[in-house]
This record gives structure tokens, sequence and C-alpha cells, in this order.
């Protein structure tokens, strides 16, 4: 199931595989349940240690499993994902049980960590929850400590994004709303 | 100073502004004194009433301004400031007291807000600290209430970006490290 090309990233360069804004799926599992869902609100929170923090909101089944469980996993997905994207974020898995099936989701577990991981995605960082019981009530704000993070390094490798060699099935996917996303695009630097 | 083309933008779709993941220009004022830095960990956390987060660290003098003054402004940059951006980012007033100058940052004030704005942005967003002081300290956490959106209509309008119609000069930055960022790229559309 795992894919050749994933590569670990060193902790201290997790968070430049969320640090140009990707739409996430947000994974998580306790016991025998498991569920996957889109999220276009997660963001690096903390270079070393690396932490990250994620919107869920409580209509959700992935964010009871996060809170039974203590872990979640991001991954970043890319094109050749879009629709099953889009699925797991629009379909809940409360209406339909067997929503990871229905949306064809290929799960994998990496070393020993009990979180399922998407298969097919750029980059994955798998995080243990940091209870922050105010901020999850009030804000649906979970903050996750990185415990392991691995990347597609036919377009992450050495520290950084490589998308201008790849194809565009490899491009990070970046939500608007209403099924519309923006891939990301050209490399720019700076003087 | 004001754009022609600046339009308000109902607060209820100022998420989109920060949906997509850009890199944003973070800019306060307290008194006399105001500065602009750039950060790539700002993050959408609520759609009503709209809510964001951003992380400002201890060493900036911005930080220093939102604490004092209990305001921050988000703007979306675009290539044509990239040159800017890197500057703003990686410049700190504490070290160089003529910073904006320096850099040539053009600000302009909206309405009766007490924070400057920066000129030639894509969107911007004035934001009242929710006080959360456990967040602020321990996780150099912010979270603002949005309480004014506007956009430049030749990209944002009708609630959604319009990217692939205007010129790569208004394509919004998304940052990695060391002075490199990708454009935003091309919409595409689950099925």
């Amino acid at each position: 199931m795992n894919h050749p090309d994933m590569k670990a990233v060193e902790l201290s360069k997790a968070y430049r595989l969320l640090n140009h804004g990707p739409t996430v799926l947000v994974s998580a599992q306790y016991g025998q349940e498991r569920n996957v869902m889109a999220a276009a609100w997660a963001c690096a929170l903390e270079l070393t240690p690396a932490k990250v923090t994620v919107v869920l909101d409580k209509s959700t089944k992935t964010r009871q499993l996060v809170e039974q469980s203590g872990y979640f996993a991001l991954q970043v997905p890319c094109f050749a994902q879009i629709d099953l994207v889009h699925q797991l974020g629009t379909i809940s898995q409360f209406d339909h049980p067997s929503k990871l099936e229905e949306c064809k989701t290929e799960l994998f577990y990496q070393d020993d960590f009990p979180v399922p991981l998407v298969a097919g995605s750029l980059a994955w960082l798998i995080c243990k929850v940091i209870p922050e019981p105010h901020n999850q009530q009030a804000h649906d704000l979970f903050i996750g400590s990185v415990v392991g993070a691995w990347a597609d390094s036919r377009v992450f490798r050495d520290g950084h994004w490589h998308f201008q060699e790849a194809s565009k099935d490899l491009r990070s996917l970046h939500y608007i709303a209403g099924g519309t996303f923006y891939l990301i695009g050209e490399e720019v630097k700076a003087k």
C-alpha cells in the first residue's frame, strides 16, 4: 500500500509541508472506527518542536475519533485526488457509515502509529493532540505535536517542494468553496 | 491612496479571502507607532461570526502593537509585491526603526479603523483581538474577530476569487522558505 516514493521528512522541516496553505485531509482512528475528512483550516503553529493547528467542527465523526484517540494525521492531497477530497469533505460518516468504502479511500499505516493514512497523498503528518479543552470547545481548534512526517519525494525532497518538475496531477489543492479549488502554481523568488 | 477597485466583502464570505492559504501581511498601530510584518501562518477559524488565527512571534514589533492596541489587519499580498513581502518578513523594526520607509510601504486607512492597511494588496481583513492570554503566551497564537473586509474587485468579486482572468501580478503568494514562494495557480473543479 505504501508508496515507494514516500520518504521521511525531518520534523524541523515539517512546517514546510503546510506553509503554502494547502487544503488537507484529516484522518483518525479509535478502536475499529476510522474516518477521513477534508479541511481547509489547517496551519503550522511552531517550527521546533513542530506543531500544527486544525479546525474540526463538532458535527464531524473525525473530530470524535480525534478526541477519543488523541491522534490525527494531516495529509496534503493532490489534483489526482480532487474528487476524493471533495467527497470526503461533503459526506458525513454519521449519515454514511460506509463513507470510506463509498469514496474508495485507500488507507495504510506507517511504522506503529495508530492513525490511518490516505494513499496517493503528497505528504503526511502524524500528530498527537496537545489537549486544550478551551480551544477545542470554544473554537473547534485542535493543536497537535507532529510526531512523524513523510512526503512523496517526487514533489518534496531536501526540505523543499519541487512542484514545477512534477506532473499537474501532483499539484496541491487549495479549496475555495462549492467544489472549486486552485492548484498551486508557479515557483517565484524574491530578490 | 485607496484603490478604486477596493470593494467591501460580506463578513460571512471573509474566510474565502484566506481559504486557499496565502501568505499574509500583518499590520498594526498603537499611538504613533505602526508596523507591518509577513506571516505564512494565518488561517480562518470560524465562518460566522468571521474569525481568524495568526501566529505572531514574541520577537516581533508588530505583535507588541497588536497586544497594545487590540487590533490587527491581515492583507493578502500579490506577486507585484513579492520583494516588499520578503523585506517586511525579514527586517525587524526593532533593528530598523524606519523599516516601513526603507521598504517603501504605502499605507492607508479605511473607514475609521485604527489599523494601517498596505496599498496594492488583493484583500484586507481588519480584526479585533479576542483576548486569549494562554494561547498568546504559550503558542504565540492570536485570535481575531473580523470587523471589516475588502478585496480588489479585479480578482475577488461576488464572493469568489477570479485569478484566472487577471494578470500574473495579481496572483496571491504562498511562502515556503528562503525567499521562495509559489503563486496560486489554475482553477479546477471537483465533479
